[in-house]
């Protein structure tokens, strides 16, 4: 049965699988992508990673190799232009050079995209050809899938939808804007959030759910502001794709009984389109999953 | 030569041309389209106005009749939902009547997605797959080419993007949102502004530029404020799709040298994707043609 090995990489460990085209995952090997270590420990593991699973496999059926990698990424030239949590791996041939080691071509995607790409093959919605996908994390990727394919644009860029502005004057972020959504709805941005409202310094995103379960109102007022700030981007998504569906991933998705109300208020006071076609605005499913599953499902989405 | 009937329907007036598969108008007729006259009136002067052209013209080699009308569009059921301008066109089977009165089908589009399609057909940018056009008037209209024909999205409203919130707490509009942007930066917007600044309670956009023109600072404030309003819904645009075209039209476009500086630096501020790939953000080309030739150029974009 023909198989592809996906890798996913991540700011703080990658992950490579062999997954046939039913979507079983056959085998899989961890790493640690420390991005202290630089750019030629990083490039080893990966290769590693893929070779591991390769030699194990036999190489007589391989479908294909993809690699889900973040940050901004020149598709044409299989380039990273901006990663804030590898920036070792910025401006470099990544592709070539990962393509050079292996001795075969692979296929680079932003690993929000793959994420988008996994939850579609994968997935609870599986097939549908429409879909935006938000994982809220350290940041916030967006990926874009239309009619059944990624949305690349002009570069391989589309679908930055965390650094898209839904508060004009709001919180800076490095990628030279304010108000990104990133900084207002990510892990990172209720952890911020917890210390403006002096709930403390070193909270982390898990700390202040724990609070808002426990009934701290402060707590609660942050994970409504936090889906205030994503229903104004659902709707600007809404009002441009008009799709039929919008997932969200990411591990404050716990936490969605707190948010999920302000964000689909928000939302369908900010979009007619919304009321109009009540598209369905949904967890995701596969989780840290996604990102892999989609890696895999590359070579066969080209 | 096969040539198809395009028909464009505004708030006040209505537009027919005969239009051959080289983009050579051959014959046109115009007719008013007073709101208060009711929806028996203005589907009789659309059909009036095709009829005449398809008599003049002889039936054997037309390719098809296009229709482009304001509003937000069901495109699966042929019914407008939502139209400020022609309330009474609302939730009526339109397409199906005008087939019916026509004896032969009807395409029909919104309006902004048309005029997309004809500045890509027949602009100065002809060829272009991938654009999204903004048309600047009493509201603002959006039209989304990808891969070269209309992004549709499930029901056929994708391109919402006079309604894309630019200022959260902002202008409030009849959608049901605050801070659309059109209600930041239309010819409508401009006026509102200026009866704010004291300029006067019964300007027009023009009065508005005249002003702007003979130094009068407040005025020139206006299309600062414009164009930072576009600044964020253009760096939203790109940060989403990563097109290489974004164009603008409408009639306030006159006062370009007054909101395009702000506009591009808000653009270029609040956008990486933007900075890095510098995309052609420019005036449309065909002015108030667009949505004819596109209208006409429906029968061979299906």
């Amino acid at each position: 049965m023909p198989c592809a090995i996906g890798l996913d990489l991540g700011g703080t460990n990658l992950r490579a699988a062999a997954i046939d085209d039913s979507g079983h995952l056959l085998d899989h090997v961890e790493g640690k992508t420390a991005p202290a270590t630089g750019r030629e420990a990083i490039l080893r593991d990966m290769v590693d990673s893929i070779s591991t699973l390769r030699a194990r496999l036999g190489v007589s059926d391989l479908a294909g190799i993809g690699i889900g990698v973040p940050g901004f990424i020149d598709m044409e030239q299989g380039v990273i232009r901006n990663c804030n949590n590898l920036p070792s791996l910025e401006n470099f041939p990544i592709r070539e050079e990962l393509s050079r080691r292996l001795g075969t071509p692979v296929i680079l995607e932003n690993d929000a995209n793959a994420a988008a790409l996994g939850e579609q093959w994968m997935g609870a919605v599986r097939g549908t050809a429409d879909l935006v996908m938000l994982t809220l994390g350290t940041g916030i990727g967006g990926g874009i899938i239309s009619a059944g394919k990624v949305l690349h644009g002009a570069h391989g860029m589309a679908g930055e939808l965390g650094h898209i502005t839904v508060v004009p004057n709001g919180n800076p972020c490095g990628c030279g804007n304010r108000g990104c959504v990133e900084k207002h709805a990510s892990a990172t941005a209720i952890t911020a959030m917890a210390k403006l409202l002096g709930l403390g310094d070193a909270l982390t995103a898990k700390d202040v759910y724990d609070l808002a379960v426990g009934g701290n109102e402060k707590a609660q007022t942050i994970y409504v502001s936090m889906g205030e700030s994503l229903g104004i981007l659902l709707a600007t998504l809404i009002n441009a794709f008009n799709f039929p569906l919008y997932l969200l991933a990411g591990g404050v998705l716990g936490a969605w009984d707190f948010f999920a109300p302000a964000m689909l208020a928000e939302t369908s006071r900010r979009s007619f389109t919304y009321r109009a076609t009540t598209p369905r605005i949904e967890k995701a499913q596969l989780g840290n999953e996604a990102g892999l599953y989609g890696a895999a499902y590359l070579p066969s989405a080209k």
